[in-house]
């Protein structure tokens, strides 16, 4: 198993958030990852459309995800999102992280959130989001 | 009761999501909103320190509170939330929001979120949160 | 000539913040744009490096190209930018614009900052800007 | 004369970037600065109004002198703004930085751009600027 996936397995394994929210892995590859949500009903804010910081935490994983797929934890310094149009209940969601830029111990990293078509494959982006790590220079794995 | 108090009352009555993570309303005002979540052991992320995006989450229904206290409905367009220090399980956080400026339909809220003391006052902030917000002019209450 | 093309010549003819700080236009297409931008001696700041505001407005320049060239008016109404290294005296600079999402009058686009090398391809990117628009409707040509 | 002072004098002093444009210090304080600028007509981007990337300059001038005013070198390590109203060739205007927070060496600074009225009194924000700053542990003065 590639260091990316074994990373993403070990950080998973003990995300009590994203498993809360029902978020599952489906790829982590060099300064990559790609996980998805269902928008649950008791994910939606008081307007009946899925919660901005939900949509937030699910690109968050994907981001977490990427900046840490060399094995070395990075943790988030940061991060800026665009809600380009909501989450509906029963959505579902796939955030696409890739890295655009590291440099010494900070990196950049964007995340699209897509809603998923029937077929499985990526819809219009409802967010855009741009997460700043900063690399702790702890091993990940043993 | 005020416009900004029921404006939240109304809107936080129907956000399951928020219900869901134990977030509850301090205070609201023209321009303002204060809730609090404690930080449960399903909040932790891989490395056992609150989830990035549930800290996101929190500042971000302080935020629809205090873009949301004029009656008049407002969505987040997007925010921006720097990290400053971890939330630990246990942690008790308040998110305190105030509007920085409104011009035409566009709106920046900024939130701080901060540890509570035993004592319940506010501690070092763990997280500073801009938000953008759109109005569209809606009026929440009937 | 495209009209990404002429969208972008009327723009900068009328340009004089771009023209008085050296900017020049080198390609434009839809969706994407790039400028360049030589580090004058009186664009360094008191650290004697560049300006960050000075390559943060050759990125909106870019983003101004590319978020414009399909003839429509665009403005910024807000942009986040990341700086990864300085920028020195006597540098030339590159800003390479694309467009990222779209979503009714709403737009997001990436500029990454480029220092480049003695034959004139990118070296490192030195700074990533990440332009938020809104489409105002009014053609830019006659 | 205040460390805030004699810090943004020295650092002022070496700052071409800012002279070129006309920026003068107004004040500086612990965690504080103002500076003002004359939006001349070689500022105007291609519709007429001032370039964005200048009002950020302005701004995150204001946000050098806050940042450094403990006489301690601090570096923007980026920031972001929201632009509320374009301002016009012949405007006079004013970023006043303040300190949000300041965690180990990262700082979040808060920098609002008013259109000052005839009176020299703050009018209308016309930006509002956040800043994050890396402490580089150098003393600026002797």
């Amino acid at each position: 198993m590639s260091i990316a996936l074994r990373s993403a397995e070990v950080m998973l394994a003990a995300d009590r958030a994203s498993r809360a929210l029902g978020i599952e892995l489906r790829s982590a590859g060099p300064g990559t990852g790609e996980v998805t949500m269902v928008v649950r009903p008791d994910m939606a804010n008081g307007w009946d459309i899925c919660h901005g910081g939900l949509i937030a935490t699910l690109a968050d994983t994907a981001f977490a995800v990427a900046c840490n797929s060399y094995g070395v934890l990075s943790l988030a310094a940061g991060f800026d999102i665009t809600f380009l149009e909501p989450g509906q209940v029963g959505d579902h969601l796939l955030a696409r992280a890739g890295e655009r830029a590291v440099k010494g111990r900070t990196g950049v990293y964007d995340v699209t959130v897509f809603r998923l078509r029937p077929d499985g494959t990526p819809g219009d982006p409802i967010a855009e989001f741009r997460g700043r790590s900063r690399n702790v220079g702890r091993p990940i794995l043993d």
